[in-house]
């Protein structure tokens, strides 16, 4: 086969996948919450079913996984075990539990002619999601993407490709035990990157694609899609020690929300002190930091306070380290903060530590990022925190969806009106 | 100046324009419903203070329309008179009173913890809106974007240049008197082509665009554009009549339907019988529409029941006329009619006429259209019928926002949480 033919191929494919999508998704749209309760947990009963097919698949991505380069770290994140497909299965009993979004009658409105105008919640379509790397996301995202009626075409890393195939044939096979379409969750079955991009350019096809990863998938899927993106790009989150702040809390605030797990994005990235509490704060977190042998890269104002501290450049204040370091500015007053923190910020998470009413209100309202903390961890951003029960990932646009994604972030709207023969006049 | 150089110049002068409207739109982000109020009542007062300077600066327009090709009809359309213009004010008062959307607490969600996680309604930002001909839209933009909290870029046609640029004096002038950001509502001054293509690259800074205009323009915006584009494309609206209609009614909704306003996005495009009614009702029709000069475009089944009609291409089906002319065609039942709308419809209106719950029920959750209208007509799709009080354009998209678009559709929303010294743990 030559290169046209091959990429002709991969057209009909692409083509061919997104439209059983599609028509996967119409018969979503009108499929009863119970018959998605039974779907899911029928998955989960076949996950423990076929727990040794699982491990036996997973095993043979952990055998190609020194090929892929990956670190001892994302190895670990690759493997199954009996325990961890007993929390997938899990995971699957709990989406079942959550409240069924579709046909929720967001609001309702009497007009004076009579019409009785509802928005009603109704799902995407067809989301196309990206992901690398860890395998029980195939099993979450697909778990989100139909309970919330959309079909689901999955593209999971090489380095789960097993494993994902695997995992794929239980939802599919659950799929038709319960009698819902089984297209409404497929696994693309080519690693090849060209397929990403063909599928990029099905706008008619897909409502929406989701790509979870690092930044350069990120950047590759916003340049290429024609369709709405769902994105997380950085998270370079701040907490802010205003001059009314209890100094105490506001170490306990710091140091949580830098080094709980400093690899994650809603981990603080900088700190902002507020010149009034400098003198008395800055070497008390200095030296708590240090004890979590956090790095510390101080703008020449905090050096003054922290002088055994490396001097921050310009390039710092902006910086997502997902490391032990974090950037720290001294400021004149809150409204130098709140500048600092909307011209650096990714608009993920900034918390503030303060007494101060008006203060905190002021800091709510000005803040431009996704989520606003008052007196507590930047960490809590995320869906379960949040009560959303379960997230598909962080969003940090502005359009559609903003901060954690849940079932609700998946759905769309339309207007059923209902009236008794009105016309136009 | 070379090209080069006016390249370089209208990459400065866009971005400039861009920038100034970011900066001006973090101000915006917290100003009070009251200066949005009193910006408003100021700009329509100032509107009927320069009635003879619009009057004046729309008499150049109308001067150089006929170089345009603009026909009769469209010259009227952008002909300014004290009547329109005092209208035009009038609605900026209106506006003033719709309730602000910004600082909605739209839910709120007290965790186990303690931790309190409100979602608050926020502006986007900036807005790009792509506009042609009717410079009243310039006025009723500027009013939506700026009462939703965004800063605005307005770029209108170059028929309505005098007009557009001597209301955008006005709101300029009205936001300096009322102490608000001047870049709040710009005007791109030059109608060089290429600028609309060089603000559609600036996504960094704008964070949504809005084009409102003819086919070419939205396919132009949405092929171009690298952040996100609330788009509409065509209405292609039907009406369908079930069997157990009221079959009179079923004649006064698709007249209305089809005749009320034929050159608008939600007037009937095709008409869709049940079989069972097709010998009452089709002749009943075919005499009511062709009193209205319509012309009928029937399938071969329909044919058979007003045989005088023509017949009916594929492309008939998925047509937008805005004209008068209809298609007609016979189903076999109820899925069969659902099939056919979510097969030739461009998502935006549908319209059934029945007495039976159940159809009613049916057709509105498997119709995938921004809305759903039983026993009414398909011309009450907009946002004034849907009681938003005014709308900016009716999407055709799922994401972000879906049908008619008000102020509510030009916002976001951010988490605010508040907590008392939550750690994660």
């Amino acid at each position: 086969m030559n290169a046209t033919e091959t990429l002709t191929d991969l057209e009909t494919y692409t083509r061919d996948v997104a439209e059983r999508a599609k028509t996967a998704s119409r018969e979503l749209m009108t499929v009863s919450g119970a018959k998605k309760i039974e779907w899911l947990r029928c998955a989960a009963d076949l996950i423990r079913e076929r727990t040794t097919t699982l491990i036996d698949e997973n095993a043979r991505d952990l055998e190609q996984a020194p090929n892929y380069g990956l670190t001892d770290a994302a190895i670990d994140r690759l493997r199954l075990t009996e325990d961890r497909l007993e929390n997938i299965a899990a995971a699957l009993e709990q989406i079942a539990l959550l409240p069924d979004p579709i046909g929720e009658v967001i609001e309702s409105n009497s007009r004076p002619n009579g019409l009785l105008v509802t928005r009603v919640r109704v799902p995407l379509g067809v989301v196309f999601f990206i992901y690398e790397s860890r395998p029980n996301v195939t099993v979450d995202a697909a778990a989100l993407c139909v309970k919330s009626g959309n079909a689901v075409i999955l593209r999971g890393g090489k380095e789960a490709f097993h494993s994902n195939q695997a995992f794929h044939a239980i939802l599919a096979d659950a799929l038709e035990q319960t009698d819902l379409p089984r297209h409404a969750v497929q696994l693309v079955e080519t690693t090849d990157r060209e397929a990403v991009g063909r599928f990029l350019r099905l706008k008619e096809l897909i409502d929406v694609t989701i790509p979870r990863g690092g930044k350069g998938l990120i950047e590759r899927v916003t340049s290429e899609a024609t369709m709405p993106v769902i994105k997380h790009f950085d998270g370079n989150c701040h907490v802010y020690v205003d001059k009314l702040a209890d100094l105490s809390l506001a170490v306990e605030i710091t140091v949580n929300s830098k080094c709980q797990r400093p690899g994650v994005c809603n981990a603080a990235e900088s700190l902002i002190v507020h010149r009034d509490v400098a003198e008395e704060f800055l070497p008390a977190i200095a030296r708590a930091l240090k004890e979590q042998d956090v790095e510390l890269r101080c703008s020449p104002e905090a050096l003054k306070w922290i002088p055994d501290a490396e001097p921050a450049t310009e390039e710092d204040y902006g910086a997502e380290y997902l490391d032990l370091i974090i950037s720290v500015h001294v400021v004149d007053d809150l409204e130098s903060a709140i500048s600092h923190i909307n011209q650096y910020s990714s608009g993920h998470t900034e918390a503030i530590v303060t007494d101060d009413l008006p203060a905190s209100q002021r800091f709510s309202t000005a803040i431009d990022s996704s989520a606003v903390i008052v007196n507590a961890s930047t960490r809590f951003n995320d869906g379960e925190e949040f009560g959303l029960g379960a997230e598909i990932g962080i969003s940090t646009d502005k359009f559609h969806a903003r901060g954690p994604c849940g079932l609700r972030e998946l759905t769309s709207y339309k207007y059923v009106v209902h009236g008794a023969g009105q016309l136009k006049g």
